[in-house]
């Protein structure tokens, strides 16, 4: 399975951040090697590394390879320094609530350590790292084998955006149960829909479960209905942004309508992410505000017009999908079913 | 309105074909003026010109002006050429049913007038093609009419790929009440969805209601369930290939997507055509063969590769609405409501 950050986890010698440039995907596969604040701030602005989780994981290590090149001569120095490092990296995507996640948890550490050497210290940001990293790949694991139980081997099995691997540290979310399967030998026929307007269904999920060997064949997002029509597809797998406490869940603008053509087709409809996904402070999809972005990434797709200079577009980035129409939520906790509010709250009792 | 054909129909002299080379929209407008067999050929090959009803015409006005340039000194010679040139057209778009029906409509004429002069025979050609021409604009003026006497002044309106000016003579079929609505100061708010793999909702459709000053906004395929639970969708409009003798409707890849996302939201799903696309020897939608189209036009869009070299994409160029979906079917003879296999028949009584 290809990673967004490289199965060494950090590199050899453990002293710089290495990390696919997603950007350049399906083109070209180029491994940024990066040590300094601002190349790290850049990669994590410019969608070089995208997906929450990874996210959090570059953030993570890139904050522990910029203090190994700290020459503070004492732990105060250190401390200052680490910490404004700490503030930079954080304005890099400011609404990733991941990348906080990740940075105050490297802070946190730093402080229990802080009595410490600066030795000392490097090594526990450095053991905390690996954890955030090795904690992400155990509930890409669980969620794939939560997943698994669900499917069997030959299943048509469609797939949205990019919920894979280049968005985690390991197998990915939506795509978990697949790779997981594969491992067993199971022969699955992926549909991946290339979700526009940036495509990633198209440039990410068909290449990295392509790169694995799994057979996996790219739609337009208006094809799902006939696909579904014509009994290609026995299961949906998509990841999610936000699930809010009756279970209506927040994912990329489409999933929703994927999820109604599924109900409608009589086909399984499954959500799939992290416990952390689940947002038991917000009552309903109705209360997730839609972010809306450019109109230029509709109308100047792929570096030239593709519609008249001067016309609207209207580009909301996510959608709710009702719970009414969700088969199950997936998560690295278990397969929580219907109805929602009881055993969304049962999950974290 | 912008208009495929120039609105004098042929040109002021009436001797050349001139159309607006629509792969060239939206960057440039480009109007050609043809008067030889191998450029009006390679029009509607290449897709310079294209929907059904534009097809015919350009055929119809192409065989026309091409006869003008006959230098034959006797009515023999002449239909010997007349005809070569109707069979060399015949081969530019082979499955295009209204491409022969136009051609021989004129070959058809032709024989009539065989024992006339060749000037006489050259005026009742130029006859035929220009009420080819003005049966079409009838055609799309009538099915408006119908269409608007559905709509109200301020409704949101969905529409998709093209039925409009474009591919016809005139007001387009599913944009035609959208036109005769502004003639008449309706304002509607119009959602045009992009249409992938080729664009045409982007590139044409909105071009061309852009053009004739009605409010468009652009949306992507997968934005469709969001803008209708907004509420910004009262009605959805779209053109048909065929319509088959119980209702079941083939368009554009994507509209029966749309059509169970409508009927989901309890949104009114129109079907406008041409009473010639309903095919009562065409019993369900079962019996229409979707085409599948190459693989390249999804993974190689826009000019670049938007997806891994070699993994496989899937393209059907049409879908089947299910007759239960569609709330009314819109012809030039009048409204139908189901149930379709009774009132479609009636239609033709």
């Amino acid at each position: 399975m290809i990673k967004t950050i490289v199965p060494a986890e950090l590199n050899e010698k453990k002293d710089k951040l290495r990390i696919m440039d997603q950007t350049l995907l399906p083109n070209e596969e180029k491994w940024l090697e990066l040590d300094d604040p601002e190349s790290i701030w850049e990669a994590i602005k410019m969608l070089r590394v995208r997906g929450a989780p990874a996210i959090g994981i570059a953030a993570a290590i890139g904050l522990y390879v910029c203090s190994l090149r700290s020459q503070a001569g004492n732990v105060f120095e250190f401390g200052k320094e680490f910490e404004k490092i700490k503030d930079y990296l954080a304005t890099s995507r400011p609404t990733a609530v991941n990348l906080f996640w990740a940075l105050n948890r490297m802070t946190d550490r730093f402080h229990r350590e802080k009595n410490k050497s600066i030795d000392e210290i490097k090594w526990a940001l450095l053991d905390e790292a690996e954890k955030i990293l090795s904690e992400d790949q155990a509930m890409c694991r669980a969620i794939g084998r939560h997943g698994l139980s669900l499917l069997k081997s030959e299943m048509g099995l469609l797939t949205y955006c990019n919920a894979g691997g280049l968005a985690t540290s390991g197998l990915g979310t939506a795509l978990a149960p697949i790779y997981l399967g594969c491992e067993k030998g199971y022969n699955f026929k992926v549909f991946s829909c290339e979700t526009r307007p940036l495509l990633q269904g198209s440039r990410l999920t068909a290449y990295e479960l392509d790169k694995a060997g799994v057979d996996v064949t790219i739609i337009c997002d208006n094809m799902v209905s006939q696909v579904m029509k014509e009994g290609k597809i026995d299961a949906v797998l998509v990841g999610c942004d936000r699930v809010a406490a009756n279970g209506d869940s927040a994912n990329k603008i489409g999933t929703s309508g994927i999820a109604i053509l599924a109900w409608e087709y009589g086909i399984p409809m499954y959500i799939l992410g992290p416990t952390s996904t689940i947002d038991l402070d917000t009552p309903t999809g109705a209360d997730i505000k839609i972010e809306l972005r450019g109109e230029d990434e509709i109308g100047n797709s792929f570096g030239r017009r593709t519609a008249p200079e001067g016309v609207k577009a209207y580009n909301p980035a996510f959608d709710v999908t009702d719970a009414k129409y969700i088969t199950a939520i997936i998560t690295d906790r278990g397969i929580v079913k219907p109805p929602y509010t009881k055993t969304l709250m049962e999950l974290f009792g």
